[in-house]
């Protein structure tokens, strides 16, 4: 049985990304933006558990990889905000204060919280027996945005986790950044989203990191997002800090730390506008708050024996560790599929008195827009099969997205016609401030967005922009 | 195989609760004190992973029955917290503001969300058919307490869970304080407390609420903690902030609210105070972290064949679900014991290569520190029985302390003697202000927590204190 194709209720997210975005979280019942405070909006249940499984399965990545939770105060005393200049100087414009008591000094709320643990990093880590210490928390975050803010994109406050990891030596601290890496790739597969990590550009790193890595997610329109980095700090927070340890040598010796900032929000921003289509929200199954609803179709003198069957095949369902629920509403079969539709439900289970007679299910799969039959016997397995090929679905549809955008230019010329066409730029690169700026306001407002160092490129010419000797290959691209 | 008698680590409780309960925090590695801003401290791995468990049982309560995750704002503008008199009376000395930008207003850090939450309701609730309406969220909250602040009890930012339901009726508001108390009594069951419920006196409600009922748990020396409080607000927030529906009649009203707020922090404390020993904390199984620890007790030759046995027992026990930890590092077993036991874990496995060669399993329960031996193949069905046992032996005897405390006065004398022994007061009471402020002036400090709602009290005689006629039996008590 074919596809279905009733009115489309959004815009086109390729040709009018704010639109669609901002009609689907009000429709989706994701966000409200009428709190009323800039910069600050209120995540509805829909988010909140979509958020609640993308905060569990990093939660899990950090906690197999020996990382153990924690909960630092929200605010920082200004002055260790201040102890290390990079890092006061990236954040000091953007943080909100709270005025100290009588004699008591300022308090910020944190930004990151780097200068909130590494003071009892100090008072905790002595010998290299304390080490490796790898810590996280799931919090939100405050920064006084000064752009124009858009929901889970870009906010006041943004929930994330931070791990925050102290090593004996440089070495360990790299496998470290690897590792983060590494979880959050295998977040991101679960996600099915598509992205390319590179290490960030010299003026472009973290506040106080020697090293800074992130993972870029591609969006409608051609535009990146960056949903998650992660630092070698070296020593320059373990000096100011004093984070000291006495090595099996009997040496003296500052840490190595790292740390690593999944977004959560964000992660969410880039699920809701990878997936998300014309008739509204597109979950994969390993995030989706309801992965599968089921919809009683009765025919009068019928209702019993229909509704029977829809929660005979929900305990079913449930019995596969499926998050099931039987829409048992007063709402017509076709209000309710327009609902679960818009809120991204992975599959529908239709269950009329034809199912039940003939012992035939019928199944609609949200990504494809498909409805087909099976055996009544045969749910679980094609359930199963289904859950499957969905994400295989999303993940191929957005890796194609990503692979179509990117563009090898060679020359300044190249470069702006890519721009003008929305595409992602793969350049040969001086590494130069400089240039980077050039190419900024040549193309209005296309970034160097670092190397990638989840594939191997080979400089293959000169600098595209300026055609100095190149340094690297980046990719550019225009970013939220 | 007896008792253990080592070294108690720490002081007996009810004799120096403040001394023992510091050392725990900081021995059990729960708390770090040193931050150095005043109420505010670090919540180490140990407590953080105590606290989700207490979290997840709260929110899977909430969750079944048909409350909803969402996450407000941290930040209140003052005029919403103005909007309810009594509830800016009640709050305003102890909120933390962020100044406004240019033109704006300033900003409160949340000290509890209903000024939050409510406009939105205005927003989201039109009809009956939009009710109920029943919203939570697990979030830390701030107030800047001017009291001495103790770590969990009282401090200035805290872990709870805040629900905010709305309804079209005072009946259903008021069955759903039922259910909030049925949902927190359920969860302390599960963590082993001893409680009383109950409804808070005129001058002691919540700011802004009709009726606040409260769960006061017992603790060493005799005081009382309040760990939970429900609260039914009537339409004392709906009418300020304009919370209409529309009814079947066709007629527009008010909304009914209630408000609940599980205290996260407070309720670690309960578990840690009530349970704790002199050698330590002791966890029930149903929120330890680590369930069992197992620990090799290796013998030159025969390591190889202990630790595999180590590893064995634990895939066997994870199979139940248990949360298992084999103890592998290079710590002598003594060390291990000592410290598996200061952390509470509620069972411990040891494993020689007696063990090994009798096919003989030693295990060692925490909280009644008594050692035994079980056939290795009856481990598992031990294990469950075990748990069960845990549970109710620290159940039953927090719940022995709790009624040892209670005592029922027929005076002034004989309630002065009862505070001087640390009791818990049952009595006649006449119900005024007036003379629950004589009692805490005599006793100096009992206040009257309220009239129990969890068992049914017959008013026996005039009220203690003044001799005017009684109008309800009431539970007096010193509190944290």
């Amino acid at each position: 049985m074919g596809q279905l194709q009733p009115e489309k209720a959004f815009p086109d997210k390729e040709k009018n990304f704010s639109e669609w975005y901002s009609l689907i979280l009000e429709r989706a019942e994701l966000v409200d933006i009428r709190y009323n405070v800039k910069g600050f909006v209120v995540y509805r249940p829909n988010l909140m558990r979509l958020i609640n499984l993308i905060r569990d399965e990093l939660e899990r990545g950090l906690i197999e990889t020996g990382h153990q939770p924690v909960l630092f105060p929200l605010v920082i005393p200004m002055s260790y905000l201040r102890k290390e200049e990079e890092h006061i100087t990236g954040f000091e414009a953007e943080v909100f204060k709270i005025k100290g008591e009588e004699g008591e000094e300022d308090l910020a709320l944190r930004p990151t919280s780097e200068t909130a643990f590494y003071p009892m990093y100090s008072l905790w880590i002595h010998s290299y027996r304390d080490l490796p210490l790898k810590l996280f928390q799931t919090v939100t975050v405050y920064r006084k945005e000064t752009k124009a803010t858009r929901p889970l994109i870009r906010g006041r406050e943004f929930l994330w986790i931070e791990a925050h990891d102290a090593f004996s030596s440089k070495e360990e601290a790299l496998t470290q950044v690897s590792e983060d890496i590494r979880i959050t790739r295998n977040a991101l597969e679960k996600f099915g989203l598509a992205f390319i990590v590179v290490e960030r550009e010299e003026w472009d790193k973290f506040p106080g990191a020697e090293k800074t890595f992130a993972f870029d997610c591609i969006m409608p329109e051609g535009k990146v997002l960056q949903i998650a980095t992660t630092h070698y700090l070296g020593t320059k927070f373990s000096v100011p800090f004093e984070i000291v340890f006495l090595d099996k040598d009997g040496s003296k010796k500052y840490v190595h730390q790292t740390c690593f900032g999944p977004g959560l929000s964000r992660m969410a921003a880039a699920i809701i506008s990878t997936h998300g289509d014309e008739f509204g929200l597109v979950l994969p199954f390993e995030v989706a708050p309801i992965q599968v609803v089921i919809v009683p179709i009765p025919k009068e003198g019928f209702e019993e024996k229909v509704f029977e069957k829809c929660f005979e095949i929900g305990e079913r369902l449930r019995r596969l560790n499926v998050r099931v629920k039987v829409d048992d509403s007063e709402d017509r079969p076709g209000s309710k599929f327009y609902k679960w539709e818009l809120f991204g439900v992975p599959l529908r289970v239709e269950v009329g008195v034809k199912e039940v007679e003939e012992k035939k299910i019928t199944l609609f799969r949200r990504d494809m827009r498909k409805r087909w039959q099976v055996d009544d016997r045969s749910l679980e397995q094609e359930v199963l099969n289904v859950k499957e090929d969905i994400l295989r679905f999303l993940k191929e549809k957005a890796q194609n997205r990503l692979d179509c955008s990117l563009v090898r230019i060679n020359s300044r010329d190249e470069g702006i016609e890519a721009s003008k066409n929305g595409k992602i730029i793969i350049m040969n690169f001086c590494g130069t401030q400089e240039c980077s700026e050039k190419v900024k306001e040549d193309t209005g407002g296309y970034e160097i967005r670092g190397k990638r160092v989840d594939v191997e490129e080979k400089v293959w010419g000169p600098c595209a922009w300026c055609g100095r000797p190149a340094e690297k290959v980046v990719v550019v691209a225009k970013a939220f």
